[in-house]
């Protein structure tokens, strides 16, 4: 159990050479001696592969071979381990990481979008060739949530999983209620801050926080990575009314991603919610992600950290490396994957309180007429506020209602039986209330 | 990687049954197959100790063999592991994890008491013998936090560790500011509710908590357990007063251990601190604990869930034997033993802002000589406040401080120069307020 001057070094090939990559070319310079005492083994990177080897990074690399093709740098016979921080779910980071496998080489991969898409076929192969996969930097960054999940928690059947695991839009909706500058002002400032993905709809769509939560339900609950049964609602048509209305009555607008396995099968909903402005996911400002992990016996675990960035990020690349120097094995989501069940897709099915806000014609019976329909669906109200006039147009009324539990198709029922009234001056909104 | 029929079960010899003994039997009968599926072979206890086997524990234990001597169950033949879920740092929890280890068992243990105690010598035991040791229990109960420092955030060096580590301490710590109790009051009602030790001053006094900082403070550290090097402090002599006024300037008062290297060596502190109210550890309410990790390249990870009961820290003891049935091995510390450095032991020596409280003479003149000590020993002052008359006894005047960043032995100079003043009616309050 401690460094033999005779033990054989892990070496790594690294692809992709962007903000992570080099993450963790400078952690391996920088502790050497440290990370090989916590290993068993010396730890070094052999080769690594980028776009533009010319490009000048900020970092020695001259004591690494270099290739231009990933598939290559992936076959090469002193590479242990094929490291991955290219990204893209199709292409190279795909192409060398199942040549990588093919291979017999250990992968650790940061790529969410890849396992979401790809995760069946990839788990396979890796028990097929009996080599790791592993991917804690793919979810949450720096915070070890897969570790925590597959490991920490395998004593535990686990009921749900909440996460609030896209930086961008946190920063978005807590800005708004912080500034009360409206979505597309913030959002054009995320730009010009570099906060956005290339194709910002896999930030603020919801996308890259859907790939995370499909690989969280997935180990959670042994089911097969299913993105596309993800309920994936981005956070553009959030109001600033409504992150003030919210705020008013004690909550937060967050993106929040939920699985849990019902009766009628598994939940997977990345979508805004509101939750209690006091509890940990309501007190989460800014770009940190938070994830909070119920099992049966445990309870609740709150985990909270950066979810981005080159130090949280390599930090959880270099956390699978050493696992994998230590001789750490175990099935990529926890079971093995020919094991994984097939999950049955559910609709949110699960009953919350919802937040519902609509304007209304002033006129005699208008809120009867609505407040009938909620009767009707078998839909009972908690709090409901009439909006001073100020806030509303004309003769325009604005109202609030915070219901009691209700099933999620109950409330899309109403929310059709209100536009039959003809009461209402526009669409209603309806937002999920989380229980957290 | 699955479950092959003719996989070897890994056999438990489980002693001590009580709240956490049973919870592990519960989850072992309840969830056979899962855990299975995820350890990748059959475990199953094959023999328990306790010391009245006649008592009736609401469980079905007629499957497994019984041993009234701990030493004897650690030695059977048919235990691969021992799980010692007995407490105590000396007799028989010594005597038979000791035992264990010298048989070749593996070793999982709630125990940290035992550890901090002897933990430098029982990781040699375990590392020769070249069996694992592990106490995932024994820190924060279902936190796994353990598991978060030797493993999740291996590849970073480690800059301070936090926590709120006693949920009693921190649920009087509460309830004197939500109901203005007293300690006094609040400490009877945890010995009706069951919530204190046999002896209370393990909880009150810190030294439950400072155990368990101590543990952590090796690992993070690289250093030899240094249980007595730790600056203990209980909450007996926190008072109302000092809750209040922290809560109007924005803080609150928590039981905080810390653990950080500095150049003078390692500050390892079990006391009470204040912390911003609006922090994670400020919003940490009742009886649940938080740990604080902090690393070079991952930043600051907070881990939040309950420290202790049942089915929580019976989670944190099938983790460890999980890891120990997948074939992991690490060493005990995250190091090997013998690589441990001998800390060199600092008292408090971080610089930090403090807070304040004093009595004063009302007299002209008594709080310049106050604020001159200040200046005299190079403490400057934050904020000042003086308390309306109300509160203060006949022509005595409360004053509060907070400073700017003082070192601990400035500000204990300081309050040695207040009692020269003669103008102190009573002995100055003076709390440490940790940046977080």
């Amino acid at each position: 159990m401690s460094v033999e001057p005779t033990a054989a070094p892990l070496r790594l090939g690294l692809a992709g050479l962007g903000t992570v990559g080099i993450g963790v070319v400078r952690i391996l310079q920088r502790e050497a001696a440290l990370l090989s005492a916590r290993a068993g083994r010396p730890v070094a990177i052999t080769a690594v592969s980028a776009r533009d080897p010319l490009k000048n990074r900020d970092a020695d690399l001259s004591g690494y071979a270099w290739e231009t093709d990933p598939v290559a740098l992936a076959r090469r016979e002193d590479v242990d381990v094929f490291v991955e921080v290219m990204g893209g779910h199709e292409g190279p980071a795909r192409d060398a990481t199942e040549a990588a496998l093919r291979a017999g080489k250990h992968v650790v991969t940061a790529n969410k979008a890849l396992l979401a898409h790809h995760g069946q076929a990839l788990a396979e192969a890796a028990e097929a060739a009996g080599v790791a996969l592993r991917f804690e930097a793919a979810v949450a960054g720096g915070i070890p949530v897969i570790k925590t999940l597959t490991e920490g928690l395998a004593g535990n059947r686990i009921k749900r999983v909440m996460g609030v695991m896209n930086g961008t839009c946190n920063y978005i909706l807590t800005r708004m209620e912080e500034t009360g500058q409206g979505y597309n002002v913030l959002f054009d400032e995320c730009a010009r801050l570099g906060y956005l993905e290339a194709d910002p709809n896999l930030d603020v769509g919801g996308i890259d926080a859907g790939h995370k939560l499909a690989l969280l339900a997935a180990i959670a609950f042994g089911t097969r990575v299913s993105f596309d049964a993800v309920e994936l609602e981005g956070i553009g048509a959030i109001s600033l009314d409504d992150i003030r209305h919210a705020a008013e009555m004690g909550y937060r607008i967050k993106l929040l991603g939920v699985a849990q396995m019902s009766g009628r099968g598994l939940e997977q909903r990345m979508t805004p919610c509101l939750v209690p402005a006091r509890s940990p996911l309501g007190q989460l400002q800014g770009g940190t992600n938070m994830v909070v992990l119920e099992g049966d016996s445990v309870g609740q675990i709150v985990m909270r950290g950066a979810g981005a960035g080159e130090g949280p990020t390599a930090s959880a690349v270099m956390a699978d490396v050493i696992d994998i120097a230590r001789g750490f094995r175990l099935p990529v989501f926890g079971i093995p994957a020919r094991d994984l069940a097939e999950p049955v897709a559910a609709r949110a099915a699960t009953p919350a309180p919802y937040y519902l806000r609509m304007r209304l014609l002033d006129k005699p019976g208008a809120l009867a007429k609505i407040a009938t329909c909620l009767g009707e669906a078998g839909i009972s109200i908690d709090q409901m506020r009439q909006i001073n006039q100020e806030e509303a147009e004309d003769d325009d009324a604005i109202v609030l209602f915070v219901t009691h539990k209700a099933s999620p198709a109950d409330i899309e029922h109403a929310l059709g039986e209100f536009e039959r009234t003809g009461v209402l001056v526009e669409a209603p909104v309806a937002i999920r209330i989380e229980q957290v």
